[in-house]
């Protein structure tokens, strides 16, 4: 595959020569020397045209699909990633395991309304939700988010019932400035605490209405923060949002609604997952390296294409590209697919743990958890005396649409976020999300909708930057 | 509710009364005479204001649900619009039994790739089909549509095979002219033929790709033609567009794609309907009527809004307008929902079946079976002489954006085009149904989907011309 990339590249480049110039003549070239930028440019133009980011996520979910941590799918999905970092060419592969104390099997979760009209539910269970021992039969309360359910005073006033957060992500209406999807953190407080909210106020089971913007008749999944010592476990489910709506409308007659709900999922014992890492070795300073970080998990109802099969495509590709160049970056590139991200960033924390002594090595970062939606915007979190130089190399990915924020105050987003707030240097390209939150820890997470243009837009935009970032000398924590 | 609304419409009334002159202006009151014009418009304007439709599928959808010829769900849609009928003081309401040959049960239906990768996949059993007694497992063989399966020369090519029909709805591009929809006959060639075809060639199942537009993780199940006799009965079932897209991303790879079927389906013996009647009582020619007309039954898996509660709430909603008018308009108007139209007009066939000696004095019929989205264009139906007549009456609808075409071959749609081809006068408003088959025969069917202003303008356009057709003399089959 390299050969045969590096050939469609020279041919590509060559054609695209005067474009680079033409880019090039804002660049301080004090900063970016001139023969660098314009081989930033020629890699950022061939990125453009290769469609290798999608090629990657169509591999991880046909051959591979559901990949949930110590599942079948999830060490399918690490001999995937070994197998393709090779593949790519990558000059280094290597696992690093990492333990999780809990597994958890799915099983089944059904509902239907007994009364007042009888109604099949569709709902998902949350992640790590205990199931319901048999049938849990109990009258909906609902509260309208999880502040109403947390102003109940905690004892006994919902015993024998089943609460119900009916909080409606999509109905949110942004602040001024805030994104379409702002409502996304409201809507997780219920999912991640309430099981222990409505617990502490007697409910036998909790539903929330799906945490997402769309109308289709899935569930979303996603994991609570888990149970409390002396607090009652109790099962948690999300119901779709066309589900949610009818049991409100049922509610509005003024008649109990009645709900009863058979979950069979369970917590097991200790698992075990995998970081995987690719290297591209620097030709002259291959100790220090550039991370670009995914997460190789996803939930289990869908093949985890935009989480996170749009994170390891275009981080993948990304690297592959600057490793088809004609020599090895002078610092090394690495790609971290972490384990684990799915239920609280546990395969970071293990990264963490491990390479705490090795943080000075670690250059910048950056992680793509967000689909494969275009950057917009580009986000530093580096010193502040690199700001300069990232304001340049921004001038060399700007011609993909993509802006500039003076915030300085990137982390590297999701896994790399650990990193991040320990002092690694970062960067952030804000993307697209409008869909995201339409598909994301549902079954309907699949190849079909990643759109191919805007995954090599954004691969482009990674290869660009770490390529220059992999070759200046520049330490990003001045 | 209906002192109330005639309270409502009469405020509403005398503010509109000046739009309506200004209306009137364009109409050959030789034809239309002015105050029939007059409140032909002030109805318009009401129902534009008027959310009884809307109201209605709310209802149906919620207190009532899926509701299939034969089950459980369809006897209480039969009580449901008798009492819904009286409720909107309907003067006459009634039932006629329809009979049913055979009823179904669905069952479940599951099924996994087994190799080169495993695999859920999300499918639905299509209408009336047997089950697989059992796990079935075969390898799929991949046709690009009924022609490319009926190209195969009849045998036993396919034994041990699982064929399918990948064509895709979502995919065809209309010939000039043709509606956006137009590739939904096509695809509902293999959903009613495909398992005799495939039958023919020795397979021992058959899966297509779900006819429809959309891309989400759900089945469109839909009724064959039935088995046919000394051909191999073999199952029947629609797999989701992702999954369709899955196994041909499998298939490309060049490797046998094993699948396992399990299908619990099962016909059964014959089951009852009823087609639901309520009519507005004529003042003084109540003899002759006009029907509208919707099927009842709906498909099992989603709550059947758009398939048909749509119809039902805009054809009730707009007999019930024409009733809440200060007197009964001078001929009745009938609202004729039909039972089993989802398994082939059955609902229909009975009533003409029963009434087919009284056909003279159906004077008018539409059906609404495409969703709630606005009427575009109207095309009549009608005996030559009364063209003119029925493009005066359309001046009183185009100010909803209504256009005219010329075609005058309107049967009436749906069940209505039984009465239609059998002689009735009819008319057709051509509806936007762009996003219909995104969701039809889908658990997607749901109430979210109905967009109100959509329904009431919809509503106001039937309401409008039958009222006019009521009070007319004209015989519409001249």
């Amino acid at each position: 595959m390299r050969n045969k990339t590096i050939n469609i590249a020279v041919t590509g480049l060559l054609l695209l020569a005067v474009m680079a110039i033409a880019d090039d003549v804002n660049v301080d070239h004090d900063i970016i020397p001139v023969e660098l930028a314009d081989s930033a440019v020629l890699l950022r133009e061939r990125a453009l045209l290769d469609n290798l980011s999608v090629e990657i996520v169509e591999s991880l979910t046909t051959e591979v699909g559901p990949r949930r941590v110590g599942t079948d799918g999830d060490k399918r999905a690490i001999a995937w990633a070994e197998a393709k970092f090779k593949e790519l060419g990558f000059d280094r592969v290597w696992t690093e395991e990492v333990p999780v104390e809990r597994g958890w099997i799915r099983g089944e979760a059904r509902a239907e309304i007994v009364s007042p009209y009888p109604h099949n539910i569709v709902l998902t269970a949350l992640g790590y939700s205990v199931g319901t021992n048999g049938d849990l039969v109990g009258e909906i309360v609902e509260f309208a988010d999880f502040d109403a359910l947390e102003a109940v005073p905690e004892g006994d006033s919902l015993q024998g019932k089943i609460a119900f957060v009916s909080y409606s992500m999509a109905d949110y209406v942004p602040e001024p400035g805030e994104s379409r999807t702002a409502g996304y953190g409201k809507g997780t407080r219920a999912r991640g605490a309430g099981h222990v909210a409505a617990a502490k106020r007697g409910a036998d089971a909790i539903i929330i209405r799906s945490v997402g913007t769309d109308n289709n008749r899935n569930g979303h999944t996603g994991s609570g923060y888990g149970y409390v010592d002396d607090v009652k476990r109790i099962p948690a489910a999300a119901v779709s949002a066309p589900d949610a709506i009818l049991i409100q409308n049922m509610l509005r007659r003024g008649k109990p609604v009645v709900m009863k709900l058979n979950m069979t999922s369970k917590i097991t014992g200790p698992v075990k997952g995998a970081n995987v890492i690719g290297e591209i070795t620097g030709r002259s300073d291959a100790d220090n390296y550039l991370v670009l970080g995914a997460h190789l998990d996803s939930w289990d109802e869908g093949t985890g294409a935009i989480d996170d099969g749009a994170g390891v495509g275009s981080m993948m590709a990304a690297a592959a590209f600057i490793g088809q160049m004609e020599q090895r970056p002078r610092r090394s590139i690495r790609v971290l697919l972490f384990a684990a991200e799915e239920i609280g960033l546990v395969g970071a924390s293990a990264y963490y743990a491990d390479h705490e002594d090795e943080l000075d090595h670690h250059v910048l970062g950056a992680e793509v958890d967000g689909g494969g939606g275009r950057a917009h915007t580009l986000i530093s979190g580096v010193g502040e005396a690199s700001v300069p130089v990232i304001r340049e190399m921004h001038k060399l990915v700007a011609p993909l649409g993509i802006a500039w924020s003076d915030a300085n105050d990137a982390t590297g987003a999701s896994d790399m976020s650990v990193l991040g707030r320990a002092g690694m240097p970062a960067l952030n390209f804000m993307q697209n999300s409008n869909d995201y939150f339409m598909y994301h820890h549902t079954p309907n997470d699949t190849f079909d909708k990643i759109i191919p243009e805007d995954m090599r837009y954004l691969t482009a935009a990674y290869a660009t930057m770490f390529y220059l970032a992999a070759e200046m000398e520049v330490d990003f924590r001045d």
